[in-house]
């Protein structure tokens, strides 16, 4: 369906980057669950842009919860989520109007809406949509904690440098729930800063690849045919404007290898079924099977860039040369990290209703 | 939706693979489709098992059209495709009937079914239920190519040997459907045959990645959120059993470089409009921008080996040493990408009619 | 969605009146149900056409699980059921293909599949595929009867002649559910038979009024917003040929009086909140309130009459007089009851598995 | 699903009677359909109290649209209208916030809802969500008036008094959207006002029967299962609260008669298709068959009424009676008569877009 995601709970998406509010309604979420207004704040700080190395467009990124929220809980209706829009500066975009800057949605936004579309700012396409998903996904990442399920994501690689790998995944996610800038190594974490700094000194951008881990799922979640846990996870990322690969486990890295080595040898643990490795992610069959879930998104490099780029007048039909003007990202991945924990969150939020019921992340 | 997937043009999947019987009905299709059973029989034997490479389990994979076709074309009523199975050996799981097969879903589908799960050769999990999907493609493939949309996938790698690029498509893409071996360079289609031989020699087996490439959609088809092409597609590959990551255009290949290289700037090509690169695989902000539709598919290791693996049993909970017998492919990934064509053509077909309406299709 | 019908338990129907086989996939039950085929029988013959009252086409409805059963049980992946075609008349449509009989779908059909469709014996729109619906919902009728769920259907009129009111609900249904021809009155049965058999002698037909009772359901199971117990079940229901109008409680009939007399006062009976009177139907804001659910369906007479009809060649623009051979029931109110039971029970599983989860109906 | 209703065009609902606003969002709408301010502030205004015959609680229902529109026109993307809460007497509802009032989803949601929900004015149940339905029907209206499909609403009888009937569709189709109170016979509306004014005397209730129809509706549109064309309109009526009855044509007065005079006949007339009379209200098959659609809603009687009723209080589990306060209407038919025009076109917008594609509406 096309701006909502979800079977038994749902997020329905609206609003443009220049239009007077954008929002979410959360639907089918269980009563009586708490809303931590504060918990939202924080997550939504993790996606605003941050010093030096984000966009100069400060939004205050004030939500107000309109409905389905009563006495601090859950009422089990729907939940709709207001941001509204500030600090908008719309006339960065009417002189460009027709021109594709690259690796956007300009053009094909004008092929399917045929001209109609707000094109201020990316309009409906705006990375700016992620920010109520983000809150959205706060509530649902809230109540997953309640039944001891967690989700941390670290920047795994970035301009080429790479992140150490995870180790203990209760204290990793926990340390990086705390970061704003999700990295686990702080050397590594400094040297990604400074490519970032080096792209935006060189009017370019950089992108890199965002590794997640949820512990505490329980096994037997999913379906076999067409709603997998890979399935639902990566439709939902996707979503995600510059998510352009999604992998679980070790898929690229090791597929290319033998089957005795992919295979996750079963053992008893303490009186729990769990694997040796975690190749397969924990997912087999498109099924969890009690390990951690673990996958990978590609995060392409800001398509905005202040470098000179050879494109078309997508109306008139001529080549052209954009330069882009107006504030923008030198990288988003550092901001991604969240939207991907709260998609992921809102996914796994849908497979566990639809599942267990409505009320299981309520009791 | 669990064995369902699309919202337009739809695929339900039925059946196990010891049952009497498996299917698939496609809904939603154009009336007035020409439905080529030889093609379909064509489609069929690609994904059969050949030769020494695969299993010795022989289907014939005799499909039946039961309903949905009239007179040689589609009615617009569902379409089920029954093929019944054959040549089953279900004894051969009786005594490993509690012990987890590494990387299958034995323990999973225990944990979601209770022990009622039909549990013989996989059941409603086993590969072989990508035979209705291949034959429900074949519909969907046809109809596409009247369109002037063709699809081709090629074993981009296999065992670390790695295929040439793609270069002229379309040619490329011809070539590549009269094969059953799917590699566009004849020397490394043998070296590739060669790892898959020693992996069956050793008792293990090997994996690889799949290419694909789409070429003649309309831009402006796909959605914002959340049903972005890439959301899509990735959703139906996941379903393949086997399948662990999905990229478009360059993804992980490219992601931590500089957005001015990973960036496809337009130009116009003889009044149409296209771009230098593709990178981004044919889609911006979710949505085809006429150029080809290019992704990458993870294809995991047959989990299926004869080497002995520490398992456990999930009923008695205890630890296991499991020696796999029955009838198992070294690899599948050869097998695997007339399914990935398949689920493409299938998702695309919905995509288009969701845009242009039920007849677009037939008419 | 076309052929689909449910979110978490849906059943997907196939094929067509003249066709090889028709069919329907259940998919989203719980594992673990017992699949009594026995009482699939009982409810196919409720359903088949019986003595003089109905058409002389004899179906043996001999149905074939093929898939998701296991042992005698459900296996939780999806349950197809296969009715082959017998004893089929297709000449009986040759001469009138583009004549479309009053009150049928042919020429509905024909401007919707462009003249594509199977129209032998009124093709995918056959009140046959009803049978396959039947077969399904006779696998929910029984999970539902685990639950202390009961159904039960009356022709609540027929041909003006009124049966007498629901007295004792649960002995009415089990009465109900014994009989073929479910009328609670023995007078008032032969008088209704007394009724097909004049419309049969003067080659017309003739319809009436079914009521459903449904006991036991739990509290607290709808939504406000659009899945109101009522909406689902209309839903559902009026995808039965022949069904025109859907009520709950006392509708057309009593909504022109007073609010007090229509309002269903509460009561405590025995720690029990119970309404007196139930005009409401058990519902109450789209939600059930734990009483009765009651409504009534409309299903008109059997369009297929022997008397000349003035028509139209939908191809050719021509007015034609129509004169209708081959076999036909006189009425199929009888016949339709069992399949009210069926979607009924088919829906209110759906609604069950969203409150409750995967699981609910198999424990 | 729940709160949204629709496949390719949808709306979701949120908010509460007494929370800080109301709203919808219309999704999958064609760009560039012109949206009027006017003609929705026209609906809404259709829908609101008026005079004396209803609720003395104002509502300016000042909209707000915040997304989805630029330039006046629909951009294809999600329409958020927003409607801010004013005059909300709270405290109307603490002192029997455990009592249930009889007719109303208090009960109800109290079992679905645990407790948790907001029963403010009868929370996400009030019937003031139906103002942004007809805010969001208005633009389908608009849509629909584009493509000379034109809907229209009559109270067909009200507290006993009969409106006449429909004679010439289009010139009482535009009298009564002209109208605040739908009665085609001013005679009859003056009957009609004086039972309401009477049963607000008598501190009771009246409701009645609504009767529509839609012309210009192309033949070929619906499904032969699920998604019948009455199957689609009473899912979308029936959530329409109050409303407890759904029949097209001439369903329950007429199914006891002869087939013979139920069937519709055929006729050319000037080159079209036609039927003589109207039975099947231009459905056949489920399928539109280019004749009006006519069908009847019942209305209940309002429930809230200030005479004094036996009830429970469901939390304590004790008999009690009640005696409501507030401000109610003394007949809600009037006001329900807009809704039932917007849920319609709603409704028959998404029907005509999985027809004929997403641009159908715009073109």
């Amino acid at each position: 369906m096309k701006n909502t995601f979800g079977t038994n709970i749902s997020v329905t998406l609206f609003g443009e980057s220049h239009g007077e509010c954008i929002g979410a309604v959360l639907d089918g979420f269980a009563p009586g669950v708490e809303v931590d207004e504060d918990f939202i704040c924080t997550q939504l700080d993790k996606r605003r842009a941050v010093g030096l190395i984000s966009t100069s467009r400060k939004e205050s990124d004030n939500f107000k919860i309109v409905s389905g929220v009563f006495c601090g809980k859950t009422t089990g209706t729907p939940i709709c989520i207001i941001i509204n829009n500030e600090n908008t500066h719309s006339k960065d975009y009417e002189s460009t109007r027709f021109l594709a800057r690259p690796g956007h949605a300009d053009y094909t936004a004008y092929e399917k809406y045929h001209g109609f579309e707000d094109y201020r700012g990316g309009g409906h396409f705006s990375g700016r949509l992620t920010a109520p998903v983000v809150a959205a996904g706060a509530i649902a990442i809230s109540a997953l904690k309640k039944k001891s399920i967690h989700i941390g994501t670290h920047i795994k690689s970035l301009g080429g440098v790479l992140d150490r790998e995870f180790e203990d995944l209760e204290r990793d996610i926990n340390a990086l729930n705390e970061k704003t800038f999700a990295v686990l190594s702080d050397q590594k974490s400094e040297e990604m800063t400074q490519k970032i700094l080096e792209a935006k000194e060189s009017f370019d951008s950089v992108g890199g690849v965002l590794e997640s881990a949820v512990i505490g799922m329980p096994a037997g979640v999913g379906e076999p045919w067409f709603d997998t846990v890979e399935g639902v996870l990566s439709h939902a990322l996707f979503s995600i404007p510059a998510v352009k690969g999604v992998e679980f486990g070790c898929a690229f890295e090791k597929v290319n290898g033998a089957g005795s080595e992919y295979n996750d040898d079963f053992y008893m643990s303490h009186g729990v079924i769990k694997t040796k490795t975690n190749n397969n992610g924990g997912i087999n069959g498109g099924i969890t099977n009690g390990m951690p879930i673990v996958f990978k998104t590609a995060i392409k490099p800001t398509p905005s860039i202040y470098k000179k780029q050879n494109t078309v007048n997508f109306k008139e039909k001529t080549d052209e040369v954009l330069q882009i003007k107006g504030r923008h990202d030198p990288a988003v991945i550092h901001r991604a990290r969240v939207v991907v924990d709260s998609v992921t969150a809102l996914a796994l939020c849908d497979l566990l209703a639809t599942r267990f019921g409505v009320d299981y992340l309520g009791e």
